[in-house]
């Protein structure tokens, strides 16, 4: 960042000060080392500003044509690098204009007639959050493409057959799943956190500007051609709520957080299955790490950062909504701090959706290692359960009943099905040593039919379903 | 709440264990202090089991009719009063379900066939949170239409004017506005959040019964006529995601909690107008508290405790956050912890709607003051920019002139209309002493006729057009 | 709760009021419902105010001991459950009061001279919460000593040796240590726990009575001597401060949140450690919890509930933080949302430090498991790369060197050890098969003694010192 | 920030990596972008470290010379802005240790002898953590310091009297009070607040270098001489803890959380006091700013900044405690996330404590708008009750009897002072119109002369005690 400040800087507003803003406060107050980042919605509001002036004769055509070149003629610089951003000037708004004014004299002066900074920065910020709403909508769905080519994929291992992995509940083997079932669980997930997205970005699709600094304005400005000429559905409709509400940001943070609370369960599992211990997942090296010391780690350091990223993101939402607790009506400084929050979130976000799009399709799953530990645990004794109780056994009877088989091979230290004819029969009549042996893995996972359960024949209706839905 | 506990207590899960639960793990792990509130939405989820289980041939006619029977008798009981609610029974679904078997024998022990409860309680939690948002939804739009009938009313004050406001940035006068036109910059917040109800809803309105513990199940249950009898659209896709997710109801308490962001501004703006300082503002009795040492106090409570109860609703969504960050699928037990906050935030939005609903229209509103408010700190000083700029005058120029003459009154504490011919002439030749007069309040809410401005003209408009929208 | 509401109940502060309060704003208000969990510290403040009262010559002695026989009266019904706590009396302080002038005739009016309900609540909420503070102390500190014993205990398990464990960073298996050294990492964690609680309980130690509604009285009261009564080590020195501050409670939250960071770290390592795949440890049938459809299920619940509950303390503290954020002083209604955080937070952490100190002792570490698995990973390869560095090369090139031997053990499926003298001396001319056969799991902590290191010795220290620093 | 990025870098870890990272994981990992701010901390930690493995005879003394040297060298380039940064070499440690190597060759490679990036990281990060804690603590007693010497100020306004203040609860006022009192309720609070974080300073104050990984390290280092050398007061005891925790980075966020929680509120009373309005006070020129649309506004931007600026505190403590929640030890990536939210903390603090510092002595109190203003509201009604209660009347009474006449003069838009006779005496045969009359809010501020109350001779007590703790 070129920065340069003035000795005696003249201040845009100055005209009533008799004293100049203390150095301390420019800084405190001066947001251009991070709202810069609005520059094409900005340039891109002002154009729209101008243009509509001269249509409705507030400006004279050749005015309009001065500004907007002056304004595309700096919007060419910024992109270029070429823009000097001065602290002194405050923010993006005055930077600009400011610029304007030392290229185009002092027509610039004209462009501000008709808004105020307050209607412009509400209409550059919707403008960033709506199109990072939408952009983050379009990653959530490409990376629920993923999992749903990976679901495909794993329904068909070497041996032709589904990659079998075991289901948890409070991290104890469980019952045993598909691989793909797991992945479409995730591919739920995203649905929803790109709906909460795309809600979002039609909630706040209306622009502010024409507000002005909280009123509206005398000047017979068409604010409706200016939302049609920036995209927008529409103007809000209430000139206090358009430069005073900060909801649309808001919202768009919690749907960050809850996305991440998503991808951070998904680190977690990511995390635990590329453990030696569980030793499901080899990660790729393109996407682990080492150690400076210990020369045989290969750390999962995307997925652990993607799980720690969550606190940014959970702390920017906290942030923006201590932010705007108990301000009054309509426009307070204490707005200024939207920003960040929104820019970090978009950013984070965006980079985590992009790394698992990228890092999931070459990772290998190490189906040998999850078929046999999906058959620890005991996990088809609810089959077991299921099978007594279709023979007329209340549940609840039949749970016990399997509950105290399960202790007798815990505590001999063999699974079910090496459990005895004597012993089945022993803890209830109906059962029997072949009923035992028949508690596979794969007919546990076989049998689960109901809709959205594991069974192959599910998943294969699930995976071609999910990909109907994301045809474009 | 009527509490036993047996001396050893045999736990319905108990088969396989050597050692009961230790007192205090009965004590941590028990829900029932907090879930039996779902009481309603389990019942109903059981009778509509049941049901299916019947008409897919899992149980016969009369367990169905028994098991109902005793399902309808329990509810009873309990709205009654008469159930008695056991620690040792852990949760509402063991309390049920034990009761049930106390009632009718054995065949209460069928009812857990093909479900889990984790599947239970995720039904009885969405059935909850589903109505909780479509009520919250209801009670935020009772509320906008509170603030758009006071709107309505106060477009004509005593004298058949509309009472004027001042507008504040940054709590400084800026401009006048229309009282009503702040009323209906509430009902366009109000709008919004009931939008982020009904969308949540929508997107929460799947059934998770049937997904068993994780997995599915392999009874041929049919889980489209669950889902139907419940009242939802559909039952969810993927049975890992329909155990394990909670992002319904962080999105919920997101909703709530942007709501009491709004409400807290309201609440701020209420506490304010209502000193004596403002004056703008006078509160009912009935919604007032006095204090226990000053006799001459009366408080504004209502709007201070809906502020300060911001904060626990953001403090529950920060709770589940936190707890959903960073588990693994599928369900855990720290997902018991997704109940309380979520009961505790409907509770809070929806009496605070309420109260607000009762005493806005009870309160009245110093039009005089308010008036008198209006006018100060220079608030007419941008219709003056505006008159120059009107000219021909670079509206940045015209903001300088103006910033010196408000210099030139503050220093000798006059108001801009009072500003002498030569004072005005000499700070622009295009003003004069006649222009300052015309500077007035009314003329200056009268001008801001852009679309969402605070002319009366608009503002008429946006109060039929949100009656319009409001309408059933 | 037994509450009763009169029709139409006179509020003790009714004077000026044309009104009665209405029902929904009686019961937003009230909150007898959760600070009537103060009476101890409500009475025992007003028995020293009224004892003070005498001794200043306010009140007469037959007037202290009236109102202080009533008092103690009140306490043992409260204390038997016999007392009628009534909604439409709001809180504890004018449930107090009413029941006392019910009691005691007019004289009771007495008790209220010379303070308010603003210090009266401050003092009834410090005195609560820094005994809070002291108890969560000693509940850390009780903790802290069953991981130091715990640590004694596994330096020798059935051979005469210790634990081993395999030391994680990225949850990979970076080096061996010891299982001692893993629980005296949680004492010093609990250590400084212990230490926020006492500093914030020092901190807190101050009398707000006497500070009246915000600004003193004029009774000639000794403020002194009322603090010494109730314990403090002397009384606020600011009367606005002492009735409107609330950083007390919030460090009390803080170090309750940063607790259960801590509880919550060691809630996933007994979480991940229980585990089939990890094996490391068996927790007692006491503590873990079965399934109601998956007969094998024991499940660490009283973990990962513990880990969930983190969410409650953290949006707890997040909750009034938001509170006084942005509240002028002194006293304003918000502040009401002091108490509920707080009683949660402390009755939360208090029954998770129990849980723990009563789980540990009796959970079996698995050390056949734990050592093998603290073998795998290379998890001795910075032994070779110290080795070689001992040698003069300098490290960064060592590590370059085992890296490239940790790859070729890995792609041909052995340990380091079990690498050829070629391989060895290829990669670096001072390796050879016999140094690779010396990286042992134990050879490799027997070394690692510097200070806080992990070697026996080390420990055995570290344990003799916690020991001697948790002496009384 | 100048970065660049070699096609193909070499990792400092890579030896056992067959492919290269993906671009977008460099990008994600690397932490240089931030972490480079702490480059005097870790130099200054290598620097020790390399000097003490010099005196353990690890190395030589020719090598600790080079070594020193080229650390001194870069020291200087980063200082004198020279230096340049690279995002392939991930972070502050590798830059520097490979920028050693460039310009003294492989001898840097022993550098990294006997420690890991885990408790590099650790230590640099404690260190900066320590001095931040104290540097607040200094800037939080300099800001006390200013309240103080503000209350002494207007312990003798224009006439030489002390300037009143409207008292406030609930924002209505309450009863007179003394400014110089409010200015001391803030001194308290920022005296607390200064103990928290020289209490976080004094509990972190322990060096983790030398805990290596995670285990401890076999070379014979002397971690008591590096701690000393640092200027800590010991080593960490257990090295786990040691690269693991991260509570004293959030008991540091915690007490900036706090700190900004009360300067939120002294933001709060800034705005609300210097609306027109309230009118008490006038900030200077300096350190407020004006409109851009509107040419007479003054805003209090400096207030309403800090007061949003809680928001990001608050955030930042959120945020890191969400990062912690949950993993296991001993460090994992994770981790990383500490420190933007320390730095952006600690930054945030130190301005907001620095300006009110500066703006504070530069501001206004108007003491004639201030004391009209505390003879508003009845505020002196407590006294005429109290007066009551000294002649015998309980005080329950005697409120209820202040309460009615309260009543009376408000519904006639009378003071207290303007009752006449009959109206006292018919509220009751104690009080006349004399008693009435003697009601003025000087007599109230002066007679407060309880400990801690406002009464100017308690007041300038108070004084002196803050002046005399604040002696150096």
């Amino acid at each position: 960042m070129t920065e340069t400040t003035d000795q005696h800087p003249k201040k845009l507003w100055g005209g009533r000060f008799a004293e100049s803003t203390a150095p301390l406060v420019e800084q405190f107050n001066a947001s251009v080392g991070f709202d810069r980042r609005l520059y094409e919605q900005d340039i891109r509001g002002s154009l729209a500003h101008v243009e509509m002036l001269g249509a409705a004769g507030i400006l004279t055509g050749e005015e309009v044509a001065q500004i907007g070149a002056g304004l595309q003629d700096i919007l060419s610089d910024i992109r270029a690098g070429a823009f000097e951003w001065r602290l002194d000037r405050e923010d993006i708004h005055l930077n600009v204009e400011a610029a304007l004014r030392d290229r185009i004299g002092p027509v610039a002066g004209k462009l501000h007639t008709a808004r105020s900074r307050n209607d412009q920065v509400a209409v550059d910020f919707r403008l960033f959050t709506k199109e990072a709403a939408l952009e983050l909508a379009d990653l959530t769905r490409a990376l629920r493409a993923v999992m749903v080519s990976e679901a495909e994929k794993h329904l068909n291992s070497a041996g032709g057959t589904p990659v079998i992995l075991p289901g948890y509940t409070h991290l104890q083997v469980a019952q045993p799943i598909l691989l793909s079932h797991w992945f479409l669980a995730y591919a739920e997930m995203l649905a929803r956190d790109e709906g909460r997205f795309r809600d979002a970005a039609l909630r706040m699709d209306e622009s502010p500007l024409g507000s002005s600094a909280l009123a509206g304005t005398p000047w017979p400005i068409d604010r409706h051609a200016v939302a049609a000429a920036l995209g927008f559905a529409r103007p809000t409709a209430n000139s206090l709520d358009g430069v005073g509400s900060r909801d649309f940001a808001l919202e768009f943070l919690s749907a960050c957080a809850i996305l991440m609370a998503h991808l951070s369960r998904l680190s977690e599992e990511t995390v635990l299955y590329s453990t030696f211990e569980f030793g499901f997942l080899t990660l790729p090296d393109s996407h682990t790490t080492g150690s400076s010391i210990m020369p045989q780690k290969k750390n999962p350091d995307v997925s652990e950062l993607a799980r720690g990223k969550a606190g940014r993101v959970f702390g920017n939402l906290m942030g923006l909504l201590t932010v705007v607790k108990g301000t009054p009506l309509a426009y307070n400084k204490d707005l200024q701090e939207d920003k960040e929050g929104v820019f970090d979130s978009f950013d984070t976000c965006a980079i985590v959706l992009k790394l698992y799009a990228e890092m999931l399709p070459k990772s290998v799953w190490n189906s040998e290692t999850t078929l046999k530990a999906a058959g620890r645990g005991y996990s088809t004794a609810t089959d077991l359960a299921d099978h007594l109780a279709r023979s007329g056994v209340p549940f609840r009877e039949a749970h016990e009943v399997v509950g105290g088989l399960v202790g007798v091979a815990s505590r001999s230290g063999r699974q079910l099905w090496e459990l005895g004819d004597d012993e089945m029969r022993g803890a209830h009549p109906l059962l029997s040593a072949e009923i035992a042996r028949s508690l596979t893995v794969e007919s546990s996972v076989e049998g689960r039919q109901s809709y959205g359960g594991t069974s192959p024949v599910r998943v294969r209706e699930a995976v071609a379903a999910a990909k109907e839905a994301l045809r474009p």
